[in-house]
This record gives C-alpha cells, sequence and structure tokens, in this order.
C-alpha cells in the first residue's frame, strides 16, 4: 500500500490558501502547508520555502510554523501574486541524516506530490488570476441528453427527411455500425425532455446539457447545415424557449452544443463556399483546390474544417451580439452556456494555431451577453495547453483525461472488450497506485480551480456506457462514489442511472427506457439520487480541498477539506481493508456506505471495511 | 541500482530517426524504437503504436518490428510532423500475465522515460520544425572570458574612472561581498585576450564567449551606460574589431553579451527617459512616477528594465538592421552571436509577456544581419516554455537546470558551504537515481535537437567555481568527463581549467594566474586539453543519441550513438564497480580513463572498475 497521508500536503482550497480562489494581480497571499510529523508534533524538516516565479524568475520565501494539530505541523508563507498565471512549488530542507548525508537534502512539494529528484514547473501549483466559472456549474449536477434518445412528446413535427431511418422506441436496436448508425431516428424532442424534467429534479441535477439541436442529417446533429433555427425535428426554436423556460422555472440551468471546429457539409456556409470561390463564406474554410478539396476533420468530406484567419468567420460564429455564440443566449430563455464540440482542435491547423484566440472570444461574447455562462470545451486529452497556458478561454473542459481514464483503469471489468476511448488498446484494469499517480499528474497540469470546475463524467455519448465498462451495478455504484467524492462537476450521461449498457459511443446512445418500470427505483437509481444529491447538498464536495490519504491493492481513499468540514472518500475495487488515521479522521460519522461496509474507530486507526466495488463517505469528526 | 539498459528506448537522434532533425512540416518521417529482449531475440510486448498529437488531437500509427540485434527489438513507425511542434511518445501493450491481469496492460514511453501510469504530453518527444542552431555552434567548445579578469595587455587605456578601485592583478583578493565587489577594476582588456588565444587553442576551445565589454560603471558592465561603443577601458572599438580579426583567423567564433531585460541606470535612454516624460526613450521603460519610481530588475534602482510595448524600443535594441542587436554582428570582423543575459525575465512584467516576440525579434535580426549566428539566453531553471512553447527565438539556453544542477547535485563535495544557484539551501549531494531522473526530465521539456544545440557548464562567472564545488581537482575531472560525454555543447569558464577557486559567482571572477607556471600542465590541465579536445574530434560525442545504462550507488553510466560509432561514458563519484551488458557494449576499446581505472570485457558483462572521482570513455564495438 502506499500510505499517502505522511506525505507533506497543500492544495488551492481555502483550507490551504484562504484567499487564493479570489487572488487579484499583485495581490499577496498566505499559503499553508501540513507536514506529517508522525506523532512526535515537532517539525520533521529543517526549513520551509515556497518557490515562485516572477516574470520567469524564481523568487523565495520562507514559511514559518503556525501551529501544530494531532497529525501535521502547519507552515505558512506569503507569496506575491505576480504574475496572471502565478506557479509556486514548496522546497523541505531535510534535516541532515546517516553518515553520508553530510550535506542537507531537500525535497520539493508540487501539485503532483512529493519528489526527491528536482522537478520541471510542470506541475506546480497555480494560482490563477483569470475568472472563476459560475457558481450555478461549478456547484451543479449535470445531466447530458442527446436529444433523439431521450422521449418523445408525440408531437407531430411532419415527414421523416430523407436521409433518416425511422426506428421504434422500445423495440429497435441501436445501430452502432454500418451505414444506418448516424440514419436512425428515434424520434425524441426537446418537448419530450420537458415532460421528463421531475426525473432530473428527482436525481438532484440542476443543469441540462444538450447534444446538438441545430438542423443536420444525422441523429447526432454535429455536423450542423445551420445554426440559425433550432431543428423542426426537435420541435424548432419554440420548443426549445419553452424547454428553457420550463427548465429555468424548475431551476435547471440549460446547455447548448455548437462546434466550432468544423460544419457539416451541408451547411448554408459552406454551400455559398462551395458555390462561389470570392464570396465571404469561401474564406470561412480551408479550400486546397475549390470547390472540392479542403481540409476536413479526420479527412471526413462531410465535416469541412473551419478558418479562423477569417475575421468575417469569427464575427458571424463566435465574436460580438451577432454572433452564433451570442445570439441563442440572448433573454431570459437563452440558454445558460455552451459545451464546444472538438474545443481542442478548434482553430489549429498545421501551422496555424488560433485555439486560445478562439475561446477567448467566446469566452468575452458570452461574458458580453450573458454574464455568469458557462464555456465548457470537449477535450479527451492532456488539457493543460487549453486551459493553463490559454487561460481565460475555456471556463472548463470535459475531463476525460484527469478523471474518466483513470476511474475506469481502475473499475474496469477485467477482461474488457471495449476501446480505450480513441487509443488501439482494450481499457487496461491498472494497479491502483498508477491510477492515483495519473490522477495527481493530470490534476497537477491545470490550476486548483480548474480542477473544481472541470466536468468529470463516467461516460458520455461519445464512449461505451460506464456500466458496461464496469461490468456490474455494483462497481458502477462505486465509481458513483467517486464521481460524487472527487473534485468536479459531476455529470451523468442520462439512462446511467438506469443501468443502460452501451459498448461504444454509437450504441450508447440508448433510447431511455420510460416504459420499463423495473429500471427504475433500483439499488443503483436509489444510489444515484442519494450520492448525487449529497454532492448538491455538501459544500465539502463540492469546493473542499484534496488530501490523498492511500493507494492500497484494491483500494483508495482520499480526504474534501473545507475550514469547517472533512470528508474522507474510501472506495475499493476488491474486498478490502483500509486503515486510515484517526490523528486525520477523528471520530467519523457515516454520511454514505454500501451495503456490506463497516467502519471501526479505534484508538489509532479507523479501520473502514468494505466488500468488492464498495464505497464508504465519512464525516470526520 | 537502476538498471536502464532493460528499459525500451528512443531519442530524437539518427539511430532513432534518422530524418527527424531536417523534419519539415507536413514530412512523413520513420521513428525507431528500441525493446530490449532479455536475450529471448523475441518481442516482449503484443504490440507497439506511436502516439502523435496533430491539431490538439491524438492519433495513433503501428509500429512493426524491423530487426533485432543481441540486445533489441527494434520497432519501426511513420509518423506526420503534422505540426511546426510535432509531439509523439509510444504506447507498448503489454502481454497478459499473471491471474489478475486478464486485462491487457500498457505502458508509455516518452522523453523521461518508461511510465506504467497515465502521462500528460509535458514529456512527449517533440520534432521541432524551427531552424536548428548553426553547426559551429552545436560541434563547438565554448570558452567563457570575463574581460576585467582575463588578461592586461599592458596599453594605457587613460585614467581610472571614479567610479573604480584599482586592484592588482597578482596579489588583491577579489572582494566578493561589500560595496567594492562591482568596483574593484583589475584592468583585464580586449587586447589581453587577443594576447592569449593561443591558451584558448591549445584547449581546443573554437567558441569565445565575451561578458559585457560596453561603458558601465561597474567592472561586470551588466548595468550598460551605451549599446553604442566598446568600454574605453577594454581598448574601445577597434580593440574588439581586432580581437574578432585575431579570433576569427584563429578559426575562433567570437560572442557577445547583450541584456534586453535592463539597461544601466546610466544608460543615454534612460537619462533621456527621465529628463523628459514624453520622449521616445520614456517609453522605453515603465515609469509608476516618473522620474523616479520605475520597474527594476529585482527592485534594484540601477536596472531600469525595459518595457517591450514600445515599438520605438524594439527598433533600437532587437529589431532590423539599426538595432543594437544587429550592428554588432554586421562585417566580417563582427561577432558571431550574442549571449543575451536574463534572457528568462526578458519582455514579462506582471501581466505582459512579450518573451517569446522578443526571442524571435532578435533571431530574426540575427538571421538577416549574419546568417549562421548563434543566439544564447541566459536560463537558469525550467527553459520548455522558453524553449520549446517559445521555438523559434533563442536558439538554446545556458543549461544551468538540465544540466548544471545535476551535476553539482551529484558531485558537490559533501557538506558543501556553497549556495545552490539561488536556492536558500546549501548544495546537495543527492542521490545518483535522483540525479538521473532530473537530468532525464528536464531534458525530456524540450525537443531532442534542442538538448544538443544548449549550453553546459560545470560553472560560470555567476556560480562558485566548479573546482569549489566538487572540492578536488580529481572531482572536477570527474565532472569533465560528464560535461564532453554528455549531449550539448560544452562551455568552460575560463580559469577552471587552471584548478581556480571561487565562493560564489563574485567570488569566482578571479584574475588568471598567467604568471603562476604551476597552474599549468597540472594534471587537470592535461585532463582539460585531453577531453575537451575528445570531444571537438568526437562526432558521436557531439551528436550522438543518449540511451541511458545504469544509475548506480555512486556511478552512471550512458551511451552515446551514432549510426557508425557507439561510445559509453561511465563515471563514479565514489570507488564503484559498473557491469554493463556485452549485448549493448561489444568489446570495447578505451578512449579516455582516469588513472585507476580498468575494463574487463567477459562474456556477458563488461566490468568497469572506476576509483572515486573516476571516468572511462568507451568506443563500443
Amino acid at each position: 500500500m502506499s500510505v499517502l497521508w505522511s506525505e507533506p500536503h497543500h492544495d488551492g482550497s481555502p483550507v490551504h490558501g484562504p484567499r487564493l480562489a479570489a487572488a487579484a494581480l499583485g495581490d499577496e497571499v498566505d499559503v499553508l502547508l501540513r507536514v506529517p510529523h508522525g506523532g512526535t508534533r515537532t517539525s520533521p524538516v529543517r526549513s520551509v520555502h515556497v518557490r515562485q516565479v516572477h516574470d520567469g524568475e524564481p523568487a523565495y520565501v520562507g514559511a514559518r510554523v503556525v501551529r501544530t494539530d494531532d497529525h501535521d505541523v502547519w507552515f505558512s508563507a506569503r507569496i506575491t501574486v505576480h504574475n496572471r498565471l502565478a506557479r509556486y512549488r514548496w522546497l523541505l530542507e531535510d534535516e541532515p541524516t546517516g553518515p553520508r548525508a553530510t550535506g542537507t537534502g531537500y525535497r520539493w512539494v508540487n501539485a503532483a506530490g512529493v519528489h526527491g529528484h528536482d522537478v520541471t514547473d510542470a506541475s506546480d501549483f497555480v494560482v490563477s488570476t483569470y475568472p472563476t466559472a459560475p457558481d450555478w456549474a461549478v456547484d451543479g449536477v449535470m445531466y447530458q441528453v442527446f436529444p433523439d434518445r431521450f422521449a418523445r412528446s408525440g408531437a407531430d413535427h411532419g415527414p421523416l427527411p430523407d436521409w433518416a431511418v425511422a426506428a421504434d422506441w422500445d423495440t429497435t436496436p441501436v445501430e452502432h455500425t454500418g451505414p444506418d448508425t448516424p440514419r436512425q431516428l428515434y424520434g425524441g424532442d426537446l418537448a419530450g425532455i420537458e415532460q421528463h424534467l421531475d426525473h432530473l429534479l428527482d436525481l438532484g441535477v440542476d443543469v441540462l446539457y444538450l447534444t446538438p439541436f441545430f438542423p443536420a442529417e444525422s441523429n447526432h446533429r454535429y455536423n450542423a447545415s445551420s445554426f440559425d433555427e433550432v431543428d423542426p425535428l426537435l420541435g424548432g426554436d419554440p420548443a426549445l424557449s419553452t424547454l428553457v423556460a420550463a427548465a429555468h422555472a424548475a431551476g435547471i440551468r440549460v446547455m447548448g452544443d455548437l462546434t466550432t471546429n468544423h460544419t457539416g457539409d451541408t451547411h448554408d456556409w459552406f454551400l455559398a463556399a462551395q458555390a462561389d470561390p470570392d464570396c465571404e463564406e469561401a474564406g470561412y474554410y480551408y479550400f486546397h483546390a475549390h470547390p472540392d478539396r479542403y481540409e476536413a476533420w479526420f479527412g471526413i468530406p462531410s465535416l469541412p474544417k473551419l478558418n479562423y484567419r477569417s475575421e468575417a468567420l469569427r464575427r458571424r460564429i463566435v465574436e460580438g451580439p451577432t454572433s452564433v455564440a451570442a445570439r441563442w443566449l440572448e433573454g431570459p430563455d437563452g440558454l445558460d452556456g455552451w459545451r464546444i464540440d472538438v474545443a481542442n482542435m478548434t482553430g489549429r491547423n498545421r501551422d496555424d494555431d488560433h485555439n486560445h484566440d478562439v475561446a477567448r472570444l467566446v469566452r468575452r461574447t458570452m461574458d458580453a451577453v450573458k454574464p455568469g455562462s458557462f464555456l465548457l470545451a470537449e477535450h479527451f486529452h492532456d488539457t493543460s495547453d487549453d486551459v493553463t497556458t490559454g487561460a481565460g478561454g475555456w471556463d472548463a473542459v470535459m475531463n476525460y483525461a484527469a478523471f474518466t481514464r483513470p476511474v475506469w483503469e481502475w473499475l474496469a471489468e477485467p477482461g474488457s472488450r471495449f476501446g480505450f476511448l480513441g487509443m488501439p488498446v482494450r481499457v487496461p484494469r491498472k494497479p491502483t497506485r498508477d491510477v492515483v499517480a495519473a490522477m495527481r499528474l493530470f490534476a497537477a497540469a491545470v490550476p486548483w480551480q480548474q480542477t473544481l470546475q472541470n466536468v468529470n463524467m463516467l461516460g458520455s455519448h461519445d464512449t461505451p456506457r460506464a456500466r458496461s465498462v464496469v461490468g456490474s451495478d455494483e462497481a458502477l455504484v462505486a465509481a458513483l462514489a467517486v464521481l460524487v467524492g472527487y473534485p468536479g462537476v459531476p455529470m451523468v450521461f442520462a439512462g446511467d442511472e438506469l443501468g443502460l449498457t452501451g459498448e461504444d459511443g454509437e450504441h450508447a446512445r440508448t433510447p431511455m427506457p420510460w416504459s420499463d418500470a423495473s429500471r427504475f427505483g433500483t439499488p443503483l437509481h436509489r444510489a444515484y439520487r442519494e450520492l448525487l444529491r449529497l454532492r448538491h447538498g455538501s459544500e465539502t464536495l463540492r469546493r473542499g480541498g484534496l488530501r490523498w490519504l492511500c493507494a492500497g491493492e484494491d483500494d483508495m481513499a482520499w480526504l474534501r477539506e473545507t475550514p469547517e468540514e472533512r470528508v474522507a472518500v474510501v472506495v475499493a475495487r476488491d474486498a478490502s481493508t483500509v486503515d486510515l488515521p484517526v490523528s486525520l479522521l477523528g471520530e467519523p460519522d457515516v454520511l454514505w456506505a454500501s451495503s456490506g461496509a463497516s467502519v471501526e474507530a479505534g484508538s489509532r486507526v479507523v479501520q473502514v471495511a468494505l466488500p468488492a466495488a464498495g464505497a464508504v463517505l465519512l464525516r470526520c469528526g
């Protein structure tokens, strides 16, 4: 077992930096480091400094002891937020030990952990002076809906278009390979969603994210043919206004889905561009040879790539009050934010890289038309360039890299048949220490606040269903405990709470089984209600720090902390007994526990016994 | 001991990427990975892929076996250089092993090593399509001269200025604290350097780097009062022309030293700026309250910081043919390059960050006036933002972070009294594995080509003398073996070869002991001649790849490789016996060895026995 509670600890939360979240350029702020004393109540280190970077040059500030508790000696130092992103890490000078160590060694503490060797700045703690995401998003519980597959209102939206193949809601299997995959139309619509808002409320959801509602010649609608109207097959513009108004009345925010990287080849703009090489729209794309050779997403001709060298394109889609990004947010019944499709590739093509510019333009446009709106980027990989270097643009990412991937690696059913999010391997089942190392490393690549506002998922309409990946309802509940217990905004893909399965992204787009009563009120469904509501009601789970406690053979545990409260999260994939120190946990109360779990507080350790796929959340005294 | 030769290996050198160094945007290039087979001659992995990033999105290419040698199975894959910096790493899918590993695991190989856990892109291999540094620099042996302390010609340069305190070359101790530190003038001049070019040639040096020669009210001259002339105390403009002409005639290039971050407060520009808040020069600086409150380097009022928001400043100092950066390079007897002082802070101030812009402007200006000139940045820290993200600007950095620091940490005399390059700790003596980990991590933060063209030092005029840090002539020779054996351009601080000592940067600025014959022809001096010449004559040491072999308790070894030759470098700080595999080394010849070292080739291992502070360089069969 890796014992992590004996590591020195700092994170960007208020316990360790009371004023970090609101830091402005030039501010002086205090940061705190906790160094476990192993019961001695004296500092085990000779000195502690903070290393900051000012205008590209390190500067060191000494830290002093400000208190000692049962577990830690607390050091405090005052740093200056000298640049818009202020990087820092801790330098711990060790007491000399042993006959050869006549020189004094040191260790670094950065956001990825403790290191005896020298480290680059990549995992430094970062104070960001850029605006934070709106509270409603950071504190929200999100729910992802693929409109064709959520619910039918029964309204008549006219004849089926030529490209579509009608599918029966309850009986037609989802085709996940072959030409019909994008053509199967089950006929879900926006009014159908409106009719089921009570289901969201019952789960404790307060943010609804809709995958695209623009017209397009596919069921997924990512190949938009227009950004000017809601697809009539979904009920058109009035249905969106009515849905958003109803959601708002119920306390639910609504986010749309905009593709800034490309359009469909049937899009108004692209048709105009192909018709006339000299028209404005021709500059919106990368034509290698007009009209038929052009840059496209992954070379797929139906998805021509947008060219942000064009100022006219910028104004049309993302910049200013008449842009697409602006107009759907307008008014009280406008959207509350955007999820941006293929955000990581937007504006990037060979030697062009306008990604950060475009992100900042979208952000500025949204701030002007709807202050407090949320801008969420699709992103499957290392996000640090886009959200750290490119700070001030995307508010958050869909946190596949720092969350979904490691959780799958930990909880995947052994011998998984499923592809691993674009990698040419099956989902592995990794040693716990490797999973925790990855979670720490990826979280360390972004500011603490970013981790809080990033959106964590167990799966989405682009992945196998979480239930299929983990292999049982019980394992999905363990995954859910990680989702609600880990920092970041939980997003549920509609139907996960009902145990729906799916082998890949297309297959996961299962119609909701409204007519199958056996899917509702199950232990799984109940666990979703309980845990999402627990999360929703807990400032500690929403905003608390993250201190890793241990990474065992088949278990992991961490602590979430605010100045007012601490919550320990303990999860096991196989049956495990986890001993945690009383010096950190005190006498905890059980907030939530899997059946079969037990917690026993002794004089020195709190012993948590978990069944396979078990979890407990403990409020620590 | 950490056995590293059993790790899969790739680097950016021609052995593992024949066309990487000359890659252009859009090129397809082959990359090779070697996977040790442990004597089985069959692949120990199920599959190998390369993960590349195209426009922000990963793409995977399968690799195939192309050959097997005594040690490795070689995999090859063809990647596309899709962006100006093309990142990639290797994905090795393991054969399933053990009863629990029913899923298939994988490992990543990036430039920092092999990882069981998922990794961010920070240590990816990087193909750069930006121009490489000139061959004369990459293949050079550099020599750093602090003009006031190198040699006096005896010429009369007029009366001592008011600020100066005369010092006697052979008898006045260097003051390294107190007000006289910058005032002591020993009277070295440019003609003095010219008279000793034979000393450089004898060492195998072919690049001379001069710290500043501009007039300034200090002996270090980093607080320039003009960029328009050579300090008359050094002999003025004619002395520079004569020196450069003589150096060129001897086959030695000459680099100057320009401070782009700040000027002295006695500089023409700053005096004009203070005199008139509306003049052009007032815009060159950051005045908080004219004329007396202004931004300065580390708040030191004599070093006012330059403000690159000013287009006029850019043209005056770095942009175009009339700029300072251009004019000193002009003509056959112009300088061959610049070392830029405080490069890492240049153009950075709070929410301003013009650093990459300025670097690229200097580069473009130099390319226009003198193609093939070299632009070297002072940089003490993680350089990845400035040379990777900011590629196309600085050609190279003074490689304190990736070279000097780890070498000191490894070879420092135990119980060192010396400060550690700006850190609030003494130089430690770290475990070898930590030292090697740091060397790998920092090298992994930049493209391979960058590591080849970065300038490595054992010390400089800004640090304690290397001889003082390591504590003995023998240990300095071991350090020198690392310097010549490791990738990167070696730079010697004048006097190190004579065993000069110094406790800090100021103290290290020791006058050269020309009159002390006992300093010349010593074993130390001879080792400098031998090892620098060995390096100079070896394509393998100058351009070869870097494969780590092992990190023992007190020893380390690595292999440098070209398609034609391999050289193993084995160094020990304390007496060590190092066993290296015959499968990699064959029957090696000794290129250079410390006295007392022995090499014995058996059937399976080559055994290298080294005394404390011993080194051998082996040409491998």
